[in-house]
């Protein structure tokens, strides 16, 4: 079986966490959740590209290098509220894609409650801080098929 | 250490799964997603309720005997975009609750994008159809400490 | 030919009929929508189910109970407007429903003019007070094919 | 007694039937909708002006000029849901005035969802294709009084 | 002096007045507005063209016609509420411009608050039933610059 | 004097009064509740019937079965926001009606600044906590006319 | 015949009339508007009072001071659109009201197009500058009877 | 134990109570309003402040001058619905007020159910006419600490 | 190879084109277009029918009559902001159609940024003055199929 | 070079600033602001008048008075986002205007999150405290031009 | 004649163009854009400037850059609807732009019919595949006035 | 002392200061700006750093590398009303910041009128163009505890 590929990418501003607003977001950083994202892939078999960015552009870029892969685990951050490009980007990648929040984002402001991306995703997971990352693979790697 | 439950409370309509808009919800009936629950819950040495109910004030009710348990995974169906009486009984409950959904309700109608629910529980799963209900009972697993 | 039930299912406070409002739903009990639907049925030599609850629960069971049937003719109240788990049960029956109300809803308060549920019904009727149900007898009974 | 005309009036568009859109109204013709309209006035021992126009200023003074009859059913087309002419034209009428639709107009479009009609019509019939005309006249002709 | 003519335009459903819902409009006849318009033109020496008419693109042209006129005193009646087409044509036509209502139609239904045309005569007058032509015509004649 | 009763219900989650959110509701209990009411109801002559449900169905029919007595207290806890069925039980019921809330509700999230009952009962009474219930009982005592 | 007053109210702004904004106000000063108003009323053997203040609860008082009196001509300024107080002084003081405006505030920034008090006076005159005052007082003198 | 002081303080047009619109405020006049609080403030051992005026910045001067006092209940009439200097007023007294509305706000026009004072004071009592009042200063009363 | 028509249909005061405002649409007259039309159609091989209409109903009327035809250019002006009758003469006519504007209607009153045809066109082409006709003309012609 | 004054304007409740919402305002005294705001006027060789008012008739007035001052700091309080009037006198006045606010409005509630008089002054200034005020003036004075 | 460049400018996701949503793009890539707008331009006797990026800021700075010259095609994409930076780039650009769309936007999600570009552009094309940008430098060219 | 930083941060387009829309903007250029922060920053013994960027994502990188600096005075131009990613940016960095303007935003169309960034700054200027930058650094400044 040749490799197969989770990409985990995280958008704007995940650069700090740990850092950053430590009521919400507590104080895992962000190589904490790559760590859990690498074990999490490895006991699914699978292998891990893991960026962050805080460019839209690049964002809408990694999900087009996505393209053909087992899936993406995708934390668009602040972008997740206004970005119809990364909408498109994951319509037109046609990669299985999962949306993470660390933070239960309905319980915040009311402009977090909207997501471009959630209409076009296969699944949506919030409110786990960390660990969401890990059920996304996990749900990702739920839909694949049985080899013989 | 004494018997710890999981409570999985299912709403209004989902004792026909299987039998309705297959598009949708494809052709799992609720006794696999209960068949996969208490698989999900031994594996996590945990205890299982399973209910369903077609009746907004037993929800209410189902919540309140979940007081004191280790956590429920709650899929209220359409209760979900209309009981401000189940979000209460949430709230009040103080049980950690995972809402779920069969699937992505942001990908339908305009009405099923708000839930009441939502910023009263731990976290939001939905789209991943049976296996949202396995991933709920994993987050709530996640979150337990270590015994020494 | 096997005996073909209509279900003729009321919603909340239509047990005060005749007793309630009478400027808006006149003198008209039930009893006499009853008697009158049954002349209906028997008209289109169709057996008759009548039914009435004040509990959302049970409208949503009562409709779940009317698969396999002729058609259903839903008078469902206040619930009309509130309950998105009807709508459900009415696209899960997969059974022919014609909408009723005794009242011209749309000459009413604002939140009398959306019904959660016209999007999912064969068609609507109001206005028209207890003859509206003979007509929605009707219209169920003038979609049967002919037999040969 | 006098002869007693039942006035069918049709909006823009409707002289168009069977040659639009079948999938939402099928192949029956505006001539198919004067035939079963006549045959329901006769069964109600009623006399039947059926009409058709594009222009709204028209299908005003049509109601205009039923004015004194049995009762109109009108099939206001795309005008429904703009034209507050008619809708002061059927208060100013005086004549009981029932409002069809071909299709199910809550399942369409939100913009068909609301009418300028419905608050000063009788009732509201939609759904039921041509059937919707006859089950209007039946509403108009089971709201006369019996002769002694 | 050459002759000066103020157009005073009346549009759909304004033929029935005085037979039409008294409780609003009063059992003043189109033929009593006339007359008084007569009158009022004549006290200022003005010359009077009166009509009236169901057709939204009628009243457009009445409009076009009266360009180059001392003024236009305009009852559009409901379409004041929804036509562009008039309010395109009364700023295309340059004429100083009377928007009168006989009703107070702030006291009405919601939609009767917006006009299109407002924001392009010169003024507005309403709730003075009949005598509202009479001030519009005074309003324009009173803008009337004095001969040497 | 035949016995005359007040009727106060209750409905969703107030069975948990006292346990749930101190925060907002202190540690009152609906046994406190019935109490103080007993006490109030005594002082007024009345006798009291006290009943609490999380079921809307069954809060309507408690609607239903307080016609005819000397006046309901309803604190309708959740189903204030939601119900229309509600609503038209308290309008067919003819009963005076005093809605009470225990917190001041306009002082929490927006969807429980509307309340569908407001508008069909006689007086609204919010933000007293238990005591509220007792002003209450004074306000439709207060309303009854002097034996003489 | 008793002396009758018509009462000339003006609100706030109004005494920098001339001094402010001639664009949308031109050269007119209060003075003039009073001296036209003088001569309309002495025109129709009406006494006037003429008032102005930047106050809204004297313009209230003014208000209730017209109580009894022949007729208000009010031009509440800005007041029209922010006060409720004056609506309810208005609708309390039962003295036929004309609301003036000397500009067309359907012509300006959208706030101005909604006026509390439009509901509840008799008429609404607006667009025709120190006219608009004369307008109103012959619109008030032509509602009087005529004496024998 | 000192004099303690209950301010009584009413807003815009309450001067007219009893002579104003009786079908919604009866022939109770302000007078009265006075007497029976003087008489429930007696029952309470408070003494009494009460006060009336149609100026915004007056009210929210009583409130200033009404800090430190034992409460107050608040009829703010028509300023409940468009001040918010009346709402910081009561925040910045510190003063436990209870809002007071005669009527019942929310079976009125759409614009008086929203109050700006609501989510500032400590209840709302509307819909009991003068007993209002009387229930008001009971409230404040009963929140009372008993003395040793 | 047998004729074929392109329709070009004008809308409501296009009549006056040239003569209206001319800071928005310039003093290009309706012959103007026509004769811009007549060569581009010539020069794409396509005969022209051009017409103009400041009826509803006659633009519905003549689009039904270009069913069949080779395309249809569209400036329904006015009408595309509020006529449903028109979008489904186009939905219905089954003939390519392009919608032109001669100016940037989005660089105008807000109502004019909403088309009711746009959905149910093939593309819209707005704010190049007469040559907005002329591209229309091409965009259809460029869809046409090659002969071999 | 003759006496130039800068108008320092306050609104409602900031005579209680000090004592009232320390949270939200600090312990900085009305007396506090004004000695800095003599200062910072010196600093700039300008005279200062410095009001508060309760009264938004009289805060209008004050505006008036300011005409053809050097410029006017005002902070409006809560009359900020309900007053029309305010808007207009600073429209009216022609005196440069800086708004002032002492916290930072836009991270309090939504409804002071509007200002009506934002669009007619020169510029805002808000969430410094009493430096706002020093700032406010600074603004003023550097758009002072200098003297040869 | 110096040369002159038009540039063709396409936003975010464009590069996957041919290879995304076939049903809605078709299978048209970017390279063939650029060919057929490369021919259209020679026709014109311009030269052309392509460029696609999926950055917002490299968008605007393309736009910078364009500057001076014959004129801009803009396929914003996805910023299209989300972008304010490019409106001001636009705006600032002075450069004669024209927007283009592949797909009808009118014809697809609600959050697509919104463009913060419209307003600032000279003219928009839609819906008319890559013909469109095709169309757009014809309209740039159409503007080019003659030389002698 | 340590040196110590104020970031001067400026968004897209200010690159074009001076040569853009000089109507709003003026004839200052960005250099000009920077020359009088560097002025004022010295006169309050700050260093300071100036930086420009028409890219969303630096201008989020440039705020993180002013964690621990004196304070920004962030103008960030038409990301203000669009960019969620800055909002998280400013409260993430925890760094004083100030929101800049150059023109009156709130005399401008009304998107502008809303900001992501005011609720998590510290303060907002706008509308007093270059100089609002020398005001933000002072009220930078003016925040700075006295050494002893």
């Amino acid at each position: 079986m040749p490799e197969q590929f989770v990409h985990v990418l995280n958008g704007p501003n995940l650069n700090l966490l740990g850092t950053r607003e430590p009521e919400i977001y507590g104080t895992t950083t962000l190589a904490d959740v790559e760590a859990a994202c690498r074990a999490a892939a490895a006991g699914h078999k699978l292998d891990l590209v893991f960026r962050q960015t805080n460019h839209e552009g690049e964002l809408v870029e990694q999900i087009h290098a996505a393209r053909g892969s087992f899936g993406v685990v995708l934390n668009a951050g602040a972008y997740t509220h206004t970005s119809v490009a990364l909408r498109d980007a994951i319509a037109a990648s046609g990669v299985p894609t999962v949306e993470v929040h660390l933070s239960n984002v309905f319980a915040r402001e009311a402009f977090r409650h909207h997501s471009y991306l959630s209409p076009v995703v296969r699944g949506v997971i919030c409110g786990f801080g960390l660990n969401g990352y890990v059920l996304g693979i996990a749900a990702l790697a739920a839909a694949r098929p049985t080899l013989p």
